[in-house]
C-alpha cells in the first residue's frame, strides 16, 4: 500500500503568522502525499470576546453554544482554512480546503449530554469518507481539513476537536493507505520529566504512569487518547513532535513515537 | 455538449433563513447539473459593525480594507458557504464548497488603483479552472462557489464581486458544457417601467435606454454587465428572475432573457 501522512497542526502555531508560514513551507516539502488537519488557536476566543460572546472550556474542550459555533465556523472553516490553502497554493502545493459537509466527507452527530455536561453544538464523528479523500489525493490535491463538521442528515453544523478529526481521518484512510499520523506542535515531543526530557517512545502503560505522576499535563491528554486509538485502528505509526522538525518526523528520525501497551488507555 | 446551469444567488435571500431554505430546496431539484455561486448579504456589514469596522461602498461594490477582508473571508468562505453546503447535503445534493484558492480553482490579482479609487483587497479574476469544476461535476459533486478569491502566486486572499464570479465561472465552463447562467433574486426579472412590469427579453440597446431613463437602478448594473459579457463569451443563455421560480427559469419559461444587441455594453 502507498504511504500517506495525516499531519495535525496545533493552535499556537496558527496564532503566529511567522510560525505558520514556516510550518506550511515544511509541510509543502513533505516526501509523501499528505492530509493536513488544523485546529483553531486563540482567534475564535478573541473573536468571541470582541463580539461579547463568552467562551467556556471543560477538560480542554470548548463548550459550543450556537453563537460561538457561528464564530468557530467563520474562523476555522473560513479564515484559517482559506488562509492556509491560499498560502499552500503559493508554495506550489495544490491544497483544497475541506470541512465536514464538503462532499459529505465527515458525518457527525451532536454529542448527547453525558455526566450532566452539555457540550453544546459539538459533533461526534460517525464516519469519514476515506474513499473521497483518496479520490482527492489521486487527483493531485492536498486536503486541508478544518474541524467544522455537520450532521449530514439535518444539515446542522457542528464543532469537533481537531485531534479527534485527525484520528478519524487517519483511521478512515487505513483501508486505502499505509497511514502515518503526526501531531505537530511547538515542543519536541512528549515531555517526561521536570528537566524537559522528551520521550523517544511512549506506550500506554508509561503514559498512564506519567499522567498519575502529574508529568503529562491535561493539554496532552486529547492527543494521547487520539494517538492510542489510532494505533488500535490500524494506523501504522503515530508521532508527536516539533513542527520545525516535520520532515525529520516524517523520516522517522525524531519526535515521540507512540506504542501500544498491554493495558487499555482511558 | 452536456448542459449545465450556473446559478447566482443574491444577498437578500441569504439574509433570511426561510427564503434560503426555500431556495436551496428548489436548487437541489434542478434537472441539470449545476454550480451555485453565492454572494454575501448583510451579514458581513453587520459583523463589521459589531467589530467596529467601517464598511465603505462605491457603485454598489464594497471597498475592502484588510480588516473587512478578514470578516468577508469568515462570513463568505466560512459561515455562508458551509451553511449552504451542509443544508444541501441534507437535501441529498452532494455539494462541495469552493473558494478561489481551493484546488486553485480561481486565480485573481489585487485590483490596481483606477480613477483615484482604491478598492482595497479586491480581486480581479485572471482565470477560472473550468477543467477542475468539470472534474468535480463528473465525480457527482455540486460546487458551491464563494466570492473569496486569492492571488495564487502570493497566497493573498481577495474579495471579488459575486456577479463577476458567476460570469467568470460560466465563461470558463463554455469550453466543456452548454452553459446557462441564471441570476436569482427576489424579483421576477428586470423591471422596465413604474408599474413594475418585467421584461421578457432585454437586449443591450434596450437596457441602455432604460438606464438612461433611470428605470434600471444601479443595483442591477453589475448583473447586466455580467450578463452581456457572458453572452459575448459564449454562454448559451442568461436569465434574471425570482428564486421561487428557479425551476421554471431553468425550463426557459420565465424570468428576463438577456440578448445581445448591435451596440456594446459599457
Amino acid at each position: 500500500m502507498a504511504r500517506i501522512n495525516v499531519v495535525k497542526i496545533g493552535g499556537n502555531i496558527l496564532d503566529d503568522q511567522e510560525q505558520l508560514n514556516e510550518f506550511l513551507k515544511l509541510f509543502a516539502q513533505l516526501q509523501e502525499p499528505s492530509v493536513l488537519v488544523h485546529g483553531g488557536g486563540k482567534m475564535t476566543t478573541e473573536m468571541c470576546s470582541r463580539l461579547g460572546i463568552e467562551t467556556k472550556m471543560v477538560d480542554g474542550r470548548r463548550i459550543t453554544d450556537p453563537a460561538s459555533l457561528e464564530v468557530a465556523v467563520m474562523v476555522f472553516a473560513g479564515y484559517l482554512n482559506k488562509t492556509m490553502v491560499a498560502k499552500l497554493q503559493a508554495l506550489d502545493c495544490n491544497a483544497i480546503g475541506l470541512s465536514g459537509p464538503d462532499g459529505g466527507v465527515i458525518d457527525a452527530r451532536k454529542r448527547p449530554i453525558t455526566n450532566n455536561i452539555d457540550y453544546g453544538e459539538v459533533g461526534d464523528i460517525i464516519s469519514v469518507s476515506g474513499h473521497l479523500i483518496k479520490q482527492f489525493l489521486q487527483l493531485g490535491f492536498t486536503p486541508v481539513v478544518s474541524p467544522i463538521t455537520a450532521n449530514l442528515s439535518t444539515g446542522a453544523l457542528l464543532n469537533t476537536n481537531a485531534d479527534t478529526v485527525a484520528l478519524e481521518v487517519a483511521s478512515a484512510l487505513t483501508t486505502h493507505f499505509e497511514t502515518h499520523l503526526i501531531f505537530c506542535f511547538e515542543k519536541d515531543g512528549v515531555i517526561i520529566n521536570q528537566s524537559g526530557e522528551v520521550a523517544q517512545t511512549l506506550n500506554i502503560d508509561q503514559a498512564k504512569q506519567y499522567q498519575k505522576e502529574g508529568i503529562i499535563n491535561t493539554g496532552m491528554l486529547p492527543k494521547l487518547t487520539a494517538s492510542f486509538k489510532a494505533l488500535d485502528r490500524g494506523v501504522k505509526t503515530v508521532r508527536i513532535g516539533h513542527y520545525r522538525q516535520l520532515r525529520q518526523i516524517e523520516a522517522g528520525k525524531t519526535g515521540t513515537l507512540l506504542e501500544s501497551g498491554d493495558s487499555e488507555w482511558a
